[in-house]
């Protein structure tokens, strides 16, 4: 059949996102996405290596690879894709697109880091004093990166407010999100070996949106001296499409300027800062506009640095940007920081609201745009909370 | 053939670790240890869950299979094991047991947080508010989880001193060991779920030693807010052997008064202290011997706590206890407590040392006590520090 393809659909011909789907009764494999339809890629393309469910294989293959699937899959739908490796996206299921070796998360957004130091901090400086010199990461749990859709169970946990003498056992009182993108990697490197600035396209396939939601009292209460554990490990929700670097050539943008200037390690000679902008929907209203332009560090320095210490990267390793914030108040991509803690309620629904309560849903959506003027859109990373287990 | 036991040999028919071993050509799978012999147990036990490079689908079999296993390789050491599944352990190489899921590493010696905390914060209580009323732990990277016997390439980073202005970029200065005892999942728990401690034994299939290397430098520059990173992502080194929880029985002792009373999820009626002695050699020379049965938290309290919040297991995640240190000096894990952060050198080879220099190995070794009386043997953990790549 062709593929009819609206001109606002955002899932154009330059986009041809990857994830991994199944129809009723059949087992999950490698789909691409063109308009409101997914394709086969085992069977429009006859090739073994996508009737499986994870797109590791494929992410390990490299960049001719990746860019040789890529013209393929262009010149299939320029044409008459065979109607059998055609599903309408209404009736698939999708699934976690990879298997996820290690999780990253980064914190490289200046302005996100400036509104949580002078939330926590009030009496300092708002960045500490690395901030500028690194782009500030930790470890995630990699198991408990969910895709978009699954429900999220209110975590519980150990939670004591300033004004309390001991912590308390219970759910969290403060659950929140982060609206982040994520860095998919396909070509690993081996221990030892350093993934300069310049080599981010021979290593990254693709990124996605992801949630890192996170309760902040639970991550108030145990997060010194070794960062974030419980508040934020019980979920993190990616969306299904794992948008190509390919796609985002049109999207790339100079990065903020740095200063002080970086060590050479973190140089750039061609940036990668990328204009994808954000949408929060928190009970369908959108409430922040998170504008990934502002970032102060860019994928390509956060991999730099991953690295540089030798640490080796696999296949299917996921790096995040950390929330994404911008200037305004309405561009915060964390309700600890659209609400100031707690002090200035948004209205949702009419309600003055803070943090997230039982049956909340939260949508991330983004869109970034693309040579021909139109705007490539990223899939959804979507969750509701779901009341704490007893 | 019929296998000899020395008495002393550290590896009777009470331990009997796993482990993923090769002959030279051919590929590696699951072997058993008995005194300098591994039994191929494919080949012995005519099974192909053991045919395999990993222990991870033994692992996720279930205790109910590691007994009916165990009791099985038990009766087959008593008699004649064919000769065709029996190797000089001289002869066979080991690789890494098991394929990690997430590696999370604790911080559970007492002694260890409060010499760390009065090196790092001289002017403030040692032991931070959170630390008596939870196990404080982050994730560590699993991709560099390494097998003993693999070469540390000392890592580079960002390192700023006190009495710098600015960070630079070179080799660390400060590269140091975190002698710990790590567990091994064996049944995972899904999103949600949480495993009581008195479940602990339905869910941690055994033990391993492991060598947190770590670059203080490195980590003293990044690790605020988010904790460790580079400074520790670099490698972690774990013991070839996994010593089943079930040859640990007679090394089970009651963990320290914990006061004040942790919250019920945390309380244990049978509690899961060990007395494992660690013995830490620097080129060959003992350095230390830090005791486990110190540690103020059980690893069935670290477990507990990690999923607490509803994060999943799988089989095959590592978590460990953070380093070893017992009350006195040479009972200390890491050298930047030994040599009180390199203030207090130690004799090494007839030389005053602090951290580790190029060509320095480091060889950690424990052993438990077994019911008839003799002592059981870990396996050794070993790595020798090569240079920093230009």
């Amino acid at each position: 059949m062709i593929i009819d393809v609206p001109a606002d659909s955002g899932y154009g011909r330059e986009n041809l996102p990857y994830g991994v789907f199944s129809t009723p009764g059949t087992t999950p494999r490698v789909g691409v996405r063109l308009a409101d339809r997914v394709i086969d890629l085992a069977a429009a393309l006859d090739d073994p290596l996508f009737a499986v469910p994870s797109l590791n294989p494929f992410l390990a293959r490299g960049k001719e690879c990746w860019d040789e699937v890529r013209a393929r899959i262009t010149e299939l739908v320029d044409g008459d894709v065979p109607d059998a490796a055609v599903h309408p996206v209404a009736e698939v299921t999708m699934h976690l697109p990879f298997d996820v070796g290690d999780y990253v998360d980064f914190y490289a957004s200046e302005h996100h880091a400036s509104n949580l130091g002078r939330l926590f901090r009030p009496d300092a400086a708002p960045l500490l004093p690395n901030w500028k010199h690194l782009p500030v990461g930790y470890h995630g749990r990699a198991g408990t990166v969910v895709p978009s859709g699954t429900p999220i169970v209110r975590p519980s946990g150990q939670r004591k407010a300033p004004d309390e003498a001991a912590p308390s056992y219970g759910p969290s009182r403060r659950l929140d999100i982060e609206a982040e993108l994520g860095f998919v990697v396909g070509t690993g490197s081996r221990l030892g070996e350093r993934i300069p600035v310049s080599a981010f396209e021979e290593h990254v396939f693709g990124a996605v949106l992801v949630n890192d939601w996170s309760a902040r009292d639970l991550q108030a209460w145990e997060y010194v001296p070794l960062g974030p554990f419980l508040g934020k490990s019980f979920a993190t929700s990616i969306s299904p499409w794992v948008v190509p670097l390919a796609a985002l050539r049109a999207a790339r943008v100079p990065t903020p300027v740095q200063d002080p200037e970086p060590l050479p390690y973190l140089r750039e000679g061609d940036p990668w800062g990328l204009d994808v902008e954000f949408s929060v929907r928190w009970n369908g209203e959108e409430v922040s506009r998170p504008p990934y332009r502002e970032m102060y560090w860019s994928p390509a320095q956060m991999l730099a640095h991953l690295t540089v210490n030798g640490a080796s990267c696999r296949p299917g390793d996921l790096f995040a940007s950390g929330t994404i914030s911008g200037p305004g108040k309405e561009e915060r991509g964390a309700f600890i920081e659209l609400t100031w803690g707690g002090a200035e309620p948004v209205r949702v629904g009419g309600e003055p609201r803070t943090f997230l309560e039982d049956g909340d849903e939260v949508v991330l959506t983004a869109t970034a745009p693309t040579a021909s003027g139109t705007r490539l859109a990223f899939g959804e990373a979507t969750g509701r909370i779901l009341p704490a287990r007893p």
